[in-house]
């Protein structure tokens, strides 16, 4: 038997000292509480500089010295990953769709968003560790981004289902920017045949104050902003450990907790996340039984059906958003047209000159997003689509058989 | 014993009249030709136009029913697979490097090229079908794309190692874009341990114009440029069908030969390309012994460190373009503000802001290549160095244990 004890963090290592507090001290404190040992595996995100990665590593290299960052995009993915156990391979699948980049304030386009692979070996298991960080919601009540972040998920669960075959224990770890009553959450859980460490834990440590383990926007945590507080009250369960055997093994979810709050004699938290942590007791087992493996498929279809209209929707906002790239470069190529006309006195042709860059600059821009990436966008979600369609017509099949 | 005929073929469809010959022609042909039966698998490359997939589909749809098209990127991945048995799964892996924006007259960055992935059921086999299209090479003697195109190679080999692990037949065909003894084509072979079809066919059939098996450039083709032949006087091989067996069962290449070159009564060729195609016979036979795997092992290390080499070239170049789009910036802005000052006769002055506004969109386009899509670059090819030193590692590891 083996007792495996798996973290995961959001890290909130944004590196733009107004908007993300105490970034550096935050990140030496989370080194230092890692380091203590206490985990065997740990999934971090949003560790968005290189060099606090570096701080992570001298901090950790006596307890856990091996570890992998995933280089992706402009920015990094964020997310690393590190362990007692050597890590014998890794690969990481970006995305096909990540956001819009005309999005600055949002910024998650320049982060090369994907899922990455650990394949790790530790205490005679072969061990297949997932790390990954959804894109943002942002607005739940009209989430512009819905059909990327389902699409998202939905990769995921492939990458999983694909890579996964010969592991004996696969750990998926990270900030889902999901909620357990989401869409996406549900088809990463279905069609990859995870299970949520957070309903399998057989201690209820009896936290009184989140009894949810909400790990995002929970009133103690000192990084929760008012206004979302409004919202949610208790905050929100985003963050996630789902795991699952291959054939011969079995796992228990013995222990699952919310970790990582406040910090020891500071009056701030380790992030704006709280970490999850969970206990996991892998023993050998006979392989799953086929009763097992059809009664997930109906959920599954269903699931698959809906992200398919969630993508179809998706397409034709695409549509639209090319239409609004089209009009935009048009009205500011007349506007421009017009303003070349005008002559102002001396004083103010400074401002005339800054507003013809500034139409420039918008016509450029609009031009290479209504050429390139919508585009890009529309065949990132005609890819889905049909990677879609061939499971629900495999599962079709499949009925047929039965 | 099953008895498969694989083919692989790239259509040479790009969408412009001037530099690609009678493609909608061509491509009629071509679905006419596919569509009478004689394969059992086939793996298309350069399909650019949706309209052009659909002619092949309308072509092919009574002998091969079953087909996947790999949307990705701004014109789509060009990547399509065609079947006589079921696709159940489908899945794309978009390489994380793949040329420059800037290389307009290129224009693979604008492909989105990945490896797509097919998991077929045929004949009572479960096989997964590769298919995928490399980065052009362009100019052999100084290739600026070598570190991207290792890199593919490299990532082309990792994603079949690791999503291949419950197939009994890996079948990867394409248009490689490198040559046998090229390091990114032994990196495929020897690290996803797939053998290739050419050169391990029984039957060699007498080709005496083509006995290399040479799929581009060749002088029997029609579209083969004066300039190329003089460079490659009997063309060069480029375009594979690679393939290994999983455990329990065993391949051998029956046949494999050069194919669809002339079309019949046209003076034309269906393609740039010739076509590959391969007969595999697959039958049951024990696992692969220790042994062999042992032997693959140091070679691998060999060309694991090659390939390390030249990503860290491409690192060193990928700094060096990054001061020269810092540079365009500056000058383009210098000269920009001395334009300003200039004030040219009535007539001339539309030729001034043409002149101004060139300035203006290379200086915007300076800053989105410095500031995004280079780091997206260095991101790629740090990523593909992490992965190579951690396998390198593991290569150790493994000697040690021996």
């Amino acid at each position: 038997m083996v007792t495996l004890s798996v973290l995961t963090l959001n890290c909130w290592g944004i590196p733009t000292p107004l908007a993300c507090k105490f970034r550096k001290e935050r990140i030496e404190e989370i080194g230092c509480e890692l380091g203590k040992g206490d985990y065997d595996i740990v999934m971090l995100q949003e560790v968005w500089l290189k060099s606090d990665y570096q701080v992570l590593c001298s901090k950790m290299l006596k307890t856990m010295p091996y570890s992998h960052y995933f280089y992706s995009g402009m920015m990094g993915s964020g997310v690393c990953v590190f362990s007692k156990g050597p890590i014998r391979e890794t690969f990481l699948h970006r995305f096909h769709l990540n956001g819009y980049a005309h999005k600055i304030h949002h910024g998650d386009w320049f982060g090369g968003k994907g899922v990455g692979l650990c394949k790790i070996q530790y205490q005679g298991l072969n061990i297949n560790v997932y790390s990954t960080h959804i894109h943002a919601e942002y607005d739940r009540d009209r989430d512009e981004y819905l059909a990327h972040r389902v699409a998202q998920a939905f990769e995921i669960s492939q990458f999983i289902k694909h890579t996964s075959e010969s592991g004996d224990l696969v750990i998926l770890g990270g900030d889902l920017n999901l909620e357990p009553v989401d869409l996406g959450y549900k088809l990463i859980k279905s069609n990859a045949k995870l299970h949520d460490a957070w309903l399998e834990r057989k201690l209820f440590s009896p936290d009184e104050c989140n009894p949810n383990g909400n790990t995002n926007e929970i009133p103690s945590n000192s990084f929760s902003s008012p206004a979302s507080l409004l919202k949610y009250p208790e905050g929100k369960r985003i963050d996630y450990i789902l795991y699952r055997t291959g054939p011969g093994y079995q796992a228990n979810c013995e222990e699952c907790r919310v970790t990582l709050g406040k910090i020891l004699e500071k009056p701030y938290n380790y992030s704006d996340h709280e970490a999850v942590n969970a206990v996991l007791c892998v023993t050998p087992n006979p392989p799953e039984t086929e009763v097992q493996k059809k009664e997930g498929l109906g959920v599954l279809d269903l699931l698959l059906n809906d992200a398919l209209a969630v993508v179809d929707k998706g397409l034709k906002k695409s549509h639209a958003l090319r239409g609004f790239f089209t009009a935009t470069f048009l009205i500011c190529l007349f506007v421009l047209y017009l303003a070349s006309e005008v002559n102002l006195p001396f004083g103010l042709n400074i401002l005339a000159m800054t507003c013809r860059l500034i139409l420039v600059l918008t016509c450029a821009y609009a031009v290479w997003t209504r050429m390139v990436l919508s585009r890009v966008e529309e065949n990132g979600l005609l890819e889905t689509k049909a990677d879609l369609l061939n499971l629900l017509q495999t599962s079709e099949y499949l009925k047929r058989q039965n």
